[in-house]
């Protein structure tokens, strides 16, 4: 286990619920395998839609997967009230993704009070060998007594 | 127009043919709207599976953009043979973005042999207005000799 | 002049009096040329102490010119009573830095209660031609109520 | 000892000759403490050079570490007639540094034939007790057939 410890008895279904309103994620099937107090695994399929020109994982699947593995982590040790923005973050991209399945990884470094840093690893596996394709590093924000899921409620209500 | 001369006279048919093979792409709807030498325009419609939970644009869409637009606007540049790899990149969130459509700029800030770094803004337009929502930063590798055509053509027979 | 309008009036004196505590920009005789709302020019000369092991500019001193005028833009459109943390910054170095002297910018490109974003330039000037050589992008955050004057006079009372 | 091989027996001589030529090194009164292929340590005192205006250690001091650990761990694993440029890297500052000396670390995530990426760790030292206060990301190139020694040598001679 990760040494943080969360806010709320509740953080996980708040994580959790938070990730299933993203549209884009159910384009990519990408699934969250575990959600732990500061750390956040994610898993996808290597499918069609995922590839670019080259037949390899398209960039952008990356920088997504990239983004919400850190913003998820960093969502697991805020109050119950709030939601997380992402202020900023920078990726390498180590080696061309191809394989089965990539999976993502998200750890809180340093937790704070509005603002939390992580880093965050993406792997491909390819007949059960996992080759290190992208690393990152992020900045998020809390926002302060804006659920996600309020706030989702005034927006799709006022529509 | 750009301060820069492109390497063969061919560069906007090779940009758009790879740009044409992301199949991400045609999910999110981006066209290229300009391509001139160490500069690319790229437009596509906030459609539904555009959006996050907050009913925003995703952070994913924002980030693989930016992404492509640095990457093509580096590939303006490069051989006819060429093709261009994301070496690394770095985005800022500015504000939320919500609207009609969204314009990506990549600007090409120093062409290099084999590395180029570039600059990207991106706007979302809300009846007619823009507003500057992500800026990044980005380098770009040129793979000499091995063209996007050719690499495609390899992967697809191999199959 | 730039678009932007600052908090008070005083804005440039607040600047220039934390500017002037960094004993490092002594060591590098460092030079604030210019502030105006939104944008800070720094100039400083190539003496032997910036220069790494190939005889150019260090990379050190590099990063010390783009972080502080990045810095001190933030901090132009902040109020009288606050002072600025820089949240994180990312660099490209484009080329190595010689000649006569050091040229940086630092642009606000959108300021914000909490968190401002900026973009940086460093030149080199060698017989009045400039090169750009690095370029940058950083996050800086407001500290409310706690002025750099102030901070200041606590710590070196404390001691 | 990390899992990396070395090209060449005396990379470690080559590494810490490099190091020595820094001139803002002795400024900074900077040791590296160690040397092993993909990783490099390096230490020093908090001296009041190091401080910026509130009293903290100056973040040109936190950069210039951050980006020379990098380099030089990059450096441990390419060959004895090459040398290292800084392409480009980004830094989170985690907590104000503090106390009596700092300590970096440089590893290699993935080492390769002309692109070296690193993730570099500044910890603050006070009372004997450790606080992490920047982490960061960087690309490194390789100059291959240009070695420190013989552009050091090349470049002082010319003058």
């Amino acid at each position: 286990m990760t040494p943080f410890k969360p806010r709320h008895d509740d953080f996980e279904a708040t994580v959790r619920d938070s990730f299933s309103r993203g549209a884009i994620l159910h384009v990519l099937e990408t699934e969250m395998s575990r959600c732990e107090p500061g750390f956040i695994e994610l898993r996808q399929p290597i499918t069609p839609v995922t590839l670019q020109h080259h037949g390899y994982v398209h960039g952008g699947v990356v920088s997504t997967l990239m983004d919400i593995v850190g913003g998820h982590a960093a969502q697991t040790l805020i109050g119950a009230g709030d939601s997380v923005l992402t202020v900023e973050f920078k990726i390498n991209m180590l080696a061309p993704g191809e394989g089965d399945h990539l999976r993502a990884e998200g750890h809180v470094i340093r937790p704070g009070k509005n603002i939390t840093v992580c880093r965050m690893d993406l792997y491909a596996s390819k007949d059960g060998e996992e080759t290190l394709i992208c690393i990152g590093q992020g900045t998020y924000m809390r926002m302060a007594g804006v659920s996600d899921a309020k706030m989702f409620a005034e927006r799709a209500g006022g529509k």
